[in-house]
């Protein structure tokens, strides 16, 4: 169970629903955001594995954490793009490495989307969504409910990258997944902060902080072992040497701001077929000091684009969080 | 007021929710729907005009009628492609020609979306969609709830063409406004019908039959000044000398369908840019009898295509429909 | 040998240069344009089958008629899609069916493209291309000489469809294999003719043709073989029962432009990939008698599109120009 | 005149044939091979002005510097994609500055495509094509005549970046000029080198070189009146505060090997219509040391990528030679 006072801190607190797809570092955004947040929701997405998965391992984290928070169950495919899933880095279950608890309760009876809306109609301009899976629910909730964009106060967002990809040569996974998605978020017009693979790789859980886990408490534990499994799967499929913790990154500008350095700049989704896309195309040419207004065809920022990290030091702080748990 | 005894009837009829952008011909179609069918609501979408409009137009056809179907308001603009509207077409109100009264109420509290899946949850099994305007709503349904696909019995549609286009040379209005929402309807895997151009530009309302709804009742009257609008506009834009039912066709494979012949084929909806990004790409080779398995880059039957009709016999039933209303 | 006075005549003639792939219709095509039209040139394209077996194959033909015309050996894939031939319909030669004699001459020392720009050099304002496989070779030496476009007298292709296609259910097999070739071509302001497989598929040798050409001379005995062998591959890849005499149809508005109605329409190719790639996008909205300046999203007409045809009439002529061969 | 003794040391030296849109650095490209490589013929295309423009321009440089070189007129715009060009930087001319002579000759009689393939016939496995303007004429050449692929040694381009783009936020003038040209270039399996944005933007010549070229010779100072000009359009229209020495940049892998560190690697040139159309996609994956067989959605490598320079060291050795002229 979370230690925490609960009622005064959340008031303070940003009110926030995670949209994911469990996933080893979405484990840790859900852990986290409990921590540090007013966690209001957990919606589910096909992603790291199949929809069915991902939400068993919603509800199993939310058992082991002692955590109440609703989970409601959305997309089981992107949009409009042909299904994939990330099972060569979360392995079969999704969340491979650790024995997590049965769930002890089912889903919501109604779906991420109408969730989603029930809740940004009850905390009209407070709520901020963040989505560290691929973003189909929070794309097609925009489209169900034009209000939205109104309703939400800020969209944060695990995916993308500035500079080389995970599943293309320039694209990362949130993102190839369904491009679409991705497209309707960031042309949504909502405050849209976006963290992806340049930074999160930066933030790698190594060894010593996996032997720190494993000697903490039940939550702790656990996740050290999840963390092993992940990093021993990055390390083999993309030859990464520390567990990256991309998805709770997505967090840290309602929690400690200053870790990570975000700069506007205008993103574009790459749609058409053929090798970019799934790619943000973030134009980076003002990066030189110079007008938007003077650079050929050029557009408005839509987004805050992370930039750099003070990666160990952020590293500290999420695993520091995890300890907090019973 | 609708003159039909309801109980009985209503329990044989087929149940059917309207999604519309009313629209001269959707405004035929949801009085045809409520004289034959079990309307059990009517949801609304861009497209003809803005959503305000259509969603307005709607309310005020309910209350001409005297129909108590929920109106419930939904997608604003396409899923991903830029928005249009058929103002040419429709005029400035979406529906102009006749003086219809001011809304009575306004339209339900929940989305669009949400009033489809929780009516679809109601009527497992039985209920059909049935989408005259852009598909909007119904795809984004499909995909916030994936078990919809089980729990709807059909879609049927209006919009498409087998030959020429209106809205380019080889694409329809209904599908050319959202085709990333077509494409999600036609690969759903529910049994779909579709009526395009081809056959509704065949069932056209003429000076005669117009005479003899403006020498009806108020609602008949009320539509022969809608049909004699419509056919005006029809003449201008593309030079077709009667007012097209389009949308009521949609309904007729459960009300006459002996009236219209459908066939099933494959579809596409071409999504690239370029000159026939939304054509509904019908593979007609199996239509001269040659089997499907050795026709060059064949794909499987998705779709009933209608392909001919009774147009004056269909133009009669539908007309007289309108004369069932006080 | 060809039975006809030369000099004279050919003042009067037409000169033509045959852009193909031999090919079962291209040999006819070639003959059938030695026999009519003043033949200053044979180029060579991928297509039917690959390079090496058309070039081999014109220079059969020519051995075979007793043509001294040049053959110049061009394209071996198509600009930018990737390479696919026509084996399953022509056979393992690309021509099969019939023995023709080996080649008694290599191919020109230049390429397709430099002796198209010769000829057209030296042929000013007066030259026809004709191109009936993949259009690539006729597209390169547009970009090659931009003045080409001044020098040509028209351009006439076989390709393309109004209807269904042979490739794809849009796409016809010459414009599919090199859709930025037509594209170039249909852009290219040329004055251009387009015979498609509407008009083509009603040009269909049957057993009582065939069995007069086989009754015929030497050459025509040859012809005859080769449609029983091409017939037989139509009927069983596209269920046809006539052997389409495709490629010579190209050639009809310079000998005999009576026989085929063509219209002058605006026709776009579609590149994007998905289902539509290497269809030719005709706008026949004008058809119906509106003018173009009032239809949505028209463009200025390009290109003579044939449309109608006396099959029968024309059947026998090009059969007859056969018999015209010793 | 070139100052330099040929017969023997031309022996030695790459036979070069330069393809190019002068334009400014294109004519410290065309002076810097004259200098150091053997020149055998200068093709021109539109790019930097009109191909009329570019045309007039090489052969004024040629008669200012004393060469005989061959010239031809190649493409006049681009393969498939609409017409640009970069006035906007070298101003209306093309080559704004400096007063050059008139042209002493015309072009040759043949086409820029009919005289690299009579070159490469002539020089088999010897010569060496640097295209530094859209790729357009080496494209269409490629296929003209399929056996160029064997009969060229290599092809070195000036194009493409690894970063940020000067035309979008990720393309380079050249290659988005003509994105299809650069398709069929970077696919044609032909031995090649790529040199962009990335290297080339840190070969600038400053105030100090452009005050040494202008006390030099006559052609040193025209050259300097050129980089005077050039430095002020970069300013203003990219912020930047060198004049970029892009093209004969292409050259030093044939000149100064070591100059350049050039890494192989796979690179996709992305067509699709969006935001990355004409981006030189470039997979750096490898660049981290894993193997490529074991990277997700890898390709083969393809192309030699310029990654870094000693820019300064080179800028001092191109403008060196520019002094080596009388």
């Amino acid at each position: 169970m979370l230690r925490r006072k609960c009622t005064e801190r959340q008031e303070a607190m940003t009110k926030i629903l995670i949209d994911c797809d469990p996933g080893h570092d979405d484990a840790v955004a859900i852990l986290y955001a409990a921590r540090h947040l007013d966690l209001i929701g957990i919606t589910t997405v096909f992603g790291n594995q199949s929809l069915d998965h991902t939400t068993r391992n919603a509800l199993s984290l939310c058992r082991l954490a002692g955590l109440a928070t609703p989970v409601a169950m959305g997309a089981a495919r992107p949009l409009v793009a042909p299904p994939i899933h990330g099972g060569d880095i979360h392995g079969k279950s999704g969340i491979d490495g650790a024995d997590l608890p049965q769930p002890d309760r089912p889903p919501e009876s109604i779906s991420a989307v109408e969730f989603i809306l029930r809740a940004a109609r009850q905390h009209r301009g407070e709520l901020v969504l963040c989505a560290v899976g691929p973003y189909t629910n929070i794309a097609t909730a925009l489209r169900v409910e034009p209000k939205l964009t109104e309703w939400v106060k800020a969209i944060t967002v695990m995916g993308g990258t500035t500079q080389i990809g995970n599943t293309t040569s320039v694209a990362e996974f949130n993102v190839y997944s369904d491009p679409e998605a991705a497209d309707i978020v960031f042309r949504s017009g909502v405050p849209l902060w976006m963290v992806g693979l340049n930074v999160t790789r930066r933030v790698g859980v190594g060894e010593a902080e996996i032997a720190a886990l494993r000697a903490g408490g039940r939550v702790a534990r656990t996740i050290g072992d999840l963390m092993a499994f992940f990093r021993t799967s990055l390390m083999e499929v993309h030859g990464i040497t520390t567990a990256s913790l991309h998805d709770p990154c997505a967090l840290v500008p309602f929690i400690r701001p200053e870790m990570i350095e975000y700069r506007h700049l205008p993103v574009e989704i790459a749609l058409a077929e053929g090798p970019t896309r799934g790619m943000t195309v973030c134009d980076q040419r003002t990066l030189t000091g110079r007008k938007l207004s003077v650079i050929r065809n050029s557009k408005a920022p839509n987004c805050h684009v992370a930039l750099d990290v003070r990666g160990p030091e952020l590293v500290g702080h999420i695993v520091e969080a995890m300890h907090g748990f019973a």
